[in-house]
């Protein structure tokens, strides 16, 4: 099953998979990748959300106050470098730097702070830390995102993708409001261009998860809910967060820690739900902005 | 001085700077990010360059092949995972995932097969190995680049930054004719818009220079010129790669190893330059496409 697949994605020459669980993209599928940014940022407009980029890493201590690599350490991709020291360079640069199955022969490491940043709107709460909001915030940013899996699968399930999110950060009420609201704006579109999705309650991939104690809460009150095309894949989903990272951060809204919540779209599963759906000819797309 | 710069780059809202060497932009700077861009784009358009999206990592084995470990082994970055044994994540998660200074208590690594690519070009080369061109290609893509510095300063030296290239593989004279003319065409622009820009040969930053065969060629037969800002910042620069790509991956250009050579924009640097030549009040700026 995969292998075909890995096979149909291959054939196109617009899109280029690589065995290290990424893609790249030309032509036709850039196009509609950006097609179906727009389309996002669009439905991002509605909420007069604040448009932000942000930069591959996050500082590891942003990640460790959310207990993240307790929760995921399968997940995790660190960047490192190698120490600088200059006799620790050329033991590495005078060796062998690569061994015969492509792996490189790392020589000392220097301290690794950071991660490469696992969901998009990870970036928004260091960055607005101690903020005391007077009303509700929208937010809006596309980010690469990076979650190691044990196998990989073309525009399904990658090392690295591309995830736009909406977030709010409010009253729990402001939150509720703004994850409704978008879930019937998603609806109607997949009902008007006649995308087979249902939507349904699911749980963050905990490692270890039957004895997690975030994951049975996750069970007993469920805050996400994913958008699943054709019963098998979750190309976007909505998520409550609770006061989980207002907490963390000091974000307080109506002198509280604030709620917040997001709207999550995975691009590249977007583009496999599209092609899937409506064919490998742009002739045959439905139009977006 | 880089104090100073550090403090004048934070106190725009619309530009938040990390102390991991990298940068956030939001409102009119991110808006003057994708002006910026787009002026290069239109640019590659005037060649009918074919744009391309990539991802964040390279195999590790194409950047072997260029010799980029025993040149510079001090700027590269590479992406690292746990080995995905439940033990080894076990003790991770069940550890002290990070110390007292903020620095990960990594674990057993899995193999180390990638990198964070140094330069948006390199992909192209891989993708095109063992192409016969019946003509010139001309290419164009952005992409995050990852380059660890001894230290950072915000918008010049990052350990990520965003490049812009545009690249033609072809004869001898087909390059030659491509990096010639764009060099008229930037130049026409700087003296339309008024920056101060010097082009100056430059050098690639190798490890142990002086001993480096590849330096030493680089001395003697300049292949590189750089856009020079106020006499201290590169903001772009043209490279003649003579035939080197072609040979290391097998493309062929009229039977023999393609020539190929590119125009290379850092945005965050232009940015830079921008803000520092025309003030941070947008209404004063040049227009952009």
């Amino acid at each position: 099953m995969n292998v075909e697949r890995q096979r149909s994605a291959s054939r196109n020459r617009n899109h280029h998979w690589y065995e290290n669980g990424q893609s790249a993209f030309a032509g036709e599928l850039l196009e509609l990748f950006h097609g179906i940014d727009a389309l996002f940022l669009s439905w991002a407009g509605e909420c007069d959300a604040a448009e932000y980029a942000f930069p591959t890493f996050l500082p590891a201590a942003s990640l460790a106050k959310l207990d993240y690599f307790r929760s995921f350490p399968h997940l995790v991709t660190f960047p490192v470098t190698l120490d600088a020291d200059e006799d620790n360079l050329s033991r590495f640069a005078e060796g062998e730097p690569m061994d015969q199955s492509g792996a490189v022969n790392l020589a000392r490491l220097a301290p690794v702070c950071d991660v490469l940043t696992p969901a998009a709107c990870y970036h928004f709460y260091p960055l607005f830390k101690g903020d005391v909001l007077d009303g509700p915030r929208y937010v809006t940013t596309r980010a690469t995102c990076f979650r190691r899996e044990a196998e990989y699968v073309p525009l399904e399930r990658q090392w690295s993708f591309s995830m736009r999110e909406i977030v709010c950060l409010g009253t729990a009420a402001e939150v509720t409001a703004f994850l409704d609201g978008y879930r019937r704006r998603i609806s109607a579109f997949f009902d008007e261009i006649g995308l087979g999705i249902e939507w349904k309650e699911a749980t963050d991939p905990f490692f270890n998860a039957p004895k997690n104690p975030k994951y049975l809460m996750q069970k007993l009150d469920p805050v996400k809910t994913e958008m699943v095309f054709q019963d098998r894949l979750a190309i976007g989903s909505i998520n409550f967060h609770r006061n989980y990272f207002g907490e963390a951060f000091e974000i307080t809204r109506a002198k509280e820690a604030t709620f917040s919540g997001c709207v999550a779209f995975g691009i590249e599963r977007w583009i496999h739900a599209w092609l899937t759906q409506f064919g490998h000819d742009a002739k045959h797309w439905p139009k977006l902005p």
